[in-house]
């Protein structure tokens, strides 16, 4: 696999490098990056600390950064106010300045906890992504989205805040687990089905991990690619980016059936997509077939293509109740493999559409 | 005393409005400014909720918002990490969604812990800040800095956040306690110093509270619109924002001697301001006699023009330690009243300067 790097043009700008290896080469990296910076503050979690945070602290140590590690309990329990609270008290009394950088290190919990805390601690020091899972390197690496979860709900505290640089080693997937594999092809079927007939192609002829792993370059590469043309459009979350949210609506309905225990967010994103483009097909918005065609690419990764879910769960999902009446929705249904379209719809119509599916399962 | 609005051309834009009565306006000015908020999180605290609260929420209610209210206690303690943390509970919990807003009634710290909740809820909903005390009114109103203190220092942790509007009841000031009104002062003398030798005259000329409150409009409107300017110019605070900073060191130094219980900020900065001028006519960079304008316009409104401090507190307040050996500091320094140059000193120099200062209260 060769070296791959992408520049996202949002925030200050900053580059994104996909190398084999590059955990070893993060030093000279972060060095050329951010050249004033003399402390780093590294986050990572008790999963990933003991299997890359020794080479991590190593390279970083070579070029004389002076390195404080804060390792959290891995799991998304972690992303919580107490844990942010914690990095800012610990930054402090380290004597974090404003030249200083946070390295993250880990999956989505560490980078959105590490980022909502670097770009808050003396109002915003800068932030080094080194992003280990798949999930994490096709979807939060670009974006600029932090958060920590509430006892009210996921995600409901956070900043937008354009890291300075991403790295990621490939090589880091190896030691993910099958069903974190997994979830995170789904997120990566998400990106051809939206954007890249051609790369849900690519997709479908690589039914397997190995298959995938041969060519895992690429594939991240591609899809950070197609994030940063949908994020660099709309830094601030008004318009376009919402077609990244295909599946992800009907996906939070399923999360929120198995309690966010039965499924993870992945496979309630695969299962999502699947519904969304038969909603389509049965408006005759999308082109027949679209949803047999998501299955066929879902199935050999052994994600499911359909959850139970009652009525109840999908309206709170959607954010319909009572109050909301004569309101809108607006939901993102495929025109075709490749193509998306924003569809408002009057919340009566779907709701009458989403009480057909739940239909099927009784 | 007329109606006043200045418009601040940072972040998004917003207007400043300075108008006797504005309290009771509150409700239309806001639904004409955020025209798509339906609740409105009102965060005020324990001194000023029985004052201005009950008026404000009547304003708001006419325009049919739906208004919720917390109440902090009053106080610099106020601004902890505990209670950012309260409000983005609360807030959540009433089912704040991004286009509703925060109003933050009352002095500094309100508007400062209310403006990081506001900015971090949901990744950023809007912030009105209604400020009630002189010091709030000129100073924290236009910049965008928001902040919690942590147990290892003040203003820690924090966001650059615009609000979307800021109304000033100069009527609100009444009620303010003497020493609360004088500390306030004591900022808006530095204005007329680092930016406007015919407003430190229009100062110096009105040496008691009377005096000032018949032409507060106009020393709230300049003062803002001075910050204004140096703000525009360097909204991320990097460059000339610093010369807002003329007095605060030394003043940083003062309120640590009396371990920011013996001195309030407004008199610590007060001090500083003279302090700084002695030492710019020491060095031959500042005008003769400026010092002792400085203190012509403090003595009467009861500000301290001299506060007893020891070479280490300086030293701290400096940011001075064996480790930074080598290094160079950055002070603000006069040219004259109403012109300041930032001075880059190296180390040894400005400690032998200090030593001097301290050395005389020996």
């Amino acid at each position: 696999m060769e070296n791959r790097i992408l520049h996202v043009d949002a925030g200050a700008g900053y580059d994104i490098v996909i190398e084999p290896g590059v955990l070893d080469d993060a030093g000279a990296r972060i060095k050329a990056a951010l050249p004033r910076a003399k402390r780093l503050f590294l986050v990572t979690d008790s999963h990933v600390s003991p299997l890359y945070g020794p080479r991590l602290v190593a390279s970083l140590e070579k070029l004389s950064f002076e390195v404080h590690t804060h390792v959290i309990p891995a799991g998304e329990t972690s992303k919580s106010a107490e844990n942010l609270v914690a990095l800012w008290e610990w930054m402090t009394a380290h004597g974090v300045t404003r030249t200083d950088a946070v390295v993250a290190l880990g999956g989505g919990v560490v980078g959105d906890l590490a980022g909502f805390a670097a770009s808050t601690v003396l109002r915003g020091v800068d932030t080094v992504q080194i992003p280990t899972t798949l999930l994490s390197q096709v979807d939060s690496s670009v974006g600029g989205k932090t958060a920590i979860d509430l006892p009210t709900g996921k995600n409901l505290a956070g900043t937008f805040c354009q890291p300075r640089l991403v790295l990621m080693d490939p090589d880091t997937l190896a030691t993910l687990p099958e069903s974190e594999f997994m979830s995170g092809m789904a997120e990566v079927v998400k990106y051809g089905c939206i954007w890249d007939a051609d790369f849900f192609d690519f997709l479908a002829a690589r039914p397997t991990r190995a298959a995938l792993t041969a060519d895992i370059g690429h594939i991240l590469y591609t899809c950070c690619d197609i994030k940063r043309q949908v994020v660099n459009a709309d830094e601030r979350d008004t318009g376009l980016r919402m077609i990244l949210n295909f599946g992800h609506t009907l996906g939070h309905a399923y999360e929120l059936a198995g309690n966010y225990e039965t499924w993870t967010h992945g496979q309630a994103v695969a299962a999502g997509m699947v519904t969304a483009a038969e909603l389509g097909e049965t408006l005759g918005l999308t082109e027949a077939g679209c949803a047999d065609k998501i299955r066929a690419i879902l199935t050999p990764l052994g994600l499911p293509t359909h959850i139970p879910c009652s009525l109840a769960h999908m309206e709170k999902a959607v954010g319909i109740d009572k109050k909301s009446a004569g309101d809108s929705v607006t939901v993102i249904l495929l025109e075709k493999i490749g193509t998306v379209m924003p569809r408002k719809m009057p919340k009566e119509e779907l709701l009458e559409l989403l009480a057909g599916i739940c239909g099927r399962d009784a």
